[in-house]
């Protein structure tokens, strides 16, 4: 019986995480449930999986619940480390999971990881304390869960190959860009996701995110991505064979959320295999139109807090873009300033990262108040 | 440093060993080498490598070579089973190929196996050796390579996925195949193979063939097959997860010879990745036109020495369409009839097996004469 904490259990990827429980009762159980909002929900699953830790982080304020509930954000980190958890899973959204992922660590939990925060804000302070505490480290996103299953095809690789679905805009030049609304941003072909990761895909900087992500987790420079439309090959590993390895299914988090969590076993899931009933295509990385990702790589280069910084930066950027106040192609502008006008810090410590995103968020929202 | 005994070395899969010899002299050494035929090309791969033996297998006539040459049949289990050798690499075409690799099996060689009749007629004697004596059988056919790469996965399948690129006469009715001459039938679109492979390949038997191999390499019925014309995914495993595993290449045989020799490991080969160029496409199989695959579950459904009469049906036919005896659809039509009227052997020894096969072989030829 493998004991969860669930950090961020009322949004999608939390809700899915319970779906596998509820698929395989004998096999896992619920020890601590935290959510920043949906209180009702929270409450609801709280009464079904019966955990013995409950927190509600975005709220001080007590609500009605059949149990006893913790509140405030210091709730994320209890739950992470308590004794009766053997893995912590990390759906939460933002910078709190940074500091969560690091206090489970330090308290040898497993870590199923589904916040891009922690690995592209604080990829080597995550490394380098779960390597320091002998903890694994498993992806919950589908590209890094691929490359992590295509990895089982030999140790050495030559290179990593993200697949990108090229996000709603495909094939359009920058000019035909400008005039974007986020509601045209927000609508993806393939995946069905909020409005921030939407616009990141909208404007590939979901990629770029996830260039660090694998950077950190398969401590590689050698990653490359290719557009490929259909969102059925999730990602690829080059071999210095020739061979490449693929992962493949319909696009779902349902696999590799499962995966995370009965790792080392494979396990029916709800989902279908890929019936081929349409081809697969690839195209090359158009990065003159969407130049994001080289702007990720950039961050990479540069190290220290620049990878923190271009994702303080996108995310107030996205934000200011999803409320009206700049344009669809000022997102890559506003980055690319902060990442140039960047007090790069080489080993940041945790503050050190915390206050670099707190800086950079507050002052373009001061900026475009 | 790993000994290699090669039997076929002057065929083309022999050949490309040596390659991988010379690509890596400090790994392998060439302890035996065998040919049927090409005597003056063996004399110049036995002054090469230096084995320690060296046996033309197609003739009992001394010829003229600067080392020492055994002759006969009998040189092939020989080198199958000399104490100097480590790994039997068996690329021998025909029924010789099932005798040397019983042979090695006991020995307690590792098999690198590219004879197809060992599988196809004694998968079973072949399997049940391996077991009983702990060798390994490695593929080296480029779909079973893909299947036994694809199984790092995970150890439960759903079900294997074979691709096949539907030969020179993909799309086309049976009624159209009639006419077909053996010259249009040996033009393979991506692979450069012999005349016989590439008739089985036209008709899809050599799906077939393939069903009946991965049956007994892999213990499953669950195998599919899938049109795959460009030859880039080589083959898949389905697990129940809904996860499908793909291993891709350029169409070589230079990877999978080589991973059957440097397994577990893979090093640099003479092959670049696939360059995702060109959309990957799929299409149902279509039996009803190449109805040669259902024809080899048949046979493995029926069991004992089926697969052998099977087999050696087929290799009959194919000589006879190639000597303009009968028709490019008859093939079947002779496969289909010695199957539905052989005397079935449920548990057939080894002599029953070669018997199968030399009567049906026979009786064919006398009745084509």
């Amino acid at each position: 019986m493998k004991r969860l904490a669930i950090l961020g259990s009322t949004g999608s990827i939390g809700r899915q995480v319970l779906d596998v429980v509820r698929r395989y009762p004998d096999r896992f159980s619920v020890a601590a449930l935290t959510a920043h909002t949906g209180a009702d929900l929270l409450c609801a699953q709280a009464a079904e999986f019966k955990p013995s830790f409950v927190g509600l982080t975005g709220s001080t304020q007590a609500i009605d619940c059949a149990v006893p509930v913790a509140y405030g954000a210091e709730a994320l980190e209890e739950a992470a480390t308590r004794d009766d958890v053997d893995t912590v899973v990390v759906s939460v959204v933002g910078m709190c999971g940074l500091k969560a992922v690091l206090a489970a660590i330090r308290a040898g939990k497993t870590i199923a990881l589904a916040n891009k925060e922690s690995l592209v804000a604080g990829g080597s302070l995550v490394m380098d304390a779960a390597k320091a505490a002998g903890v694994d480290i498993l992806p919950i996103d589908s590209e890094h869960s691929a490359v992590w299953q295509c990895l089982s095809f030999g140790k050495r690789f030559q290179k990593i190959i993200l697949t990108a679905s090229g996000g709603p805009f495909f094939g359009r030049t920058r000019d035909s860009l400008k005039n974007i609304t986020p509601e045209e941003a927000v609508k993806h072909p393939n995946w069905n996701m909020g409005a921030k990761i939407s616009v990141d895909s909208a404007t590939m900087m979901n990629k770029g995110l996830e260039i660090i992500e694998a950077a950190h987790l398969f401590h590689t420079d050698r990653i490359e991505y290719v557009i490929h439309r259909e969102s059925v090959i999730h990602s690829m590993v080059a071999f210095e064979d020739g061979t490449i390895a693929a992962q493949m299914s319909p696009p779902t988090m349902d696999i590799p959320i499962q995966l995370a969590l009965t790792y080392p076993e494979r396990l029916p899931s709800g989902t279908p295999t890929f019936d081929f009933s349409k081809p697969l295509t690839f195209h090359a990385p158009d990065e003159k139109n969407f130049p994001m990702p080289a702007l990720a790589r950039e961050s990479l280069r540069i190290g220290g807090n620049a990878p923190c910084a271009l994702n303080a930066a996108n995310e107030a950027a996205v934000g200011l873009f999803l409320k009206h106040k700049i344009g669809f192609c000022d997102i890559y502008e506003i980055v690319k300033g902060v990442l140039s006008t960047l007090s790069v810090i080489e080993k940041p410590t945790l503050q050190d990262i915390l206050n670099t995103y707190d800086e950079i968020v507050g002052k373009l929202m001061r900026d475009y108040r």
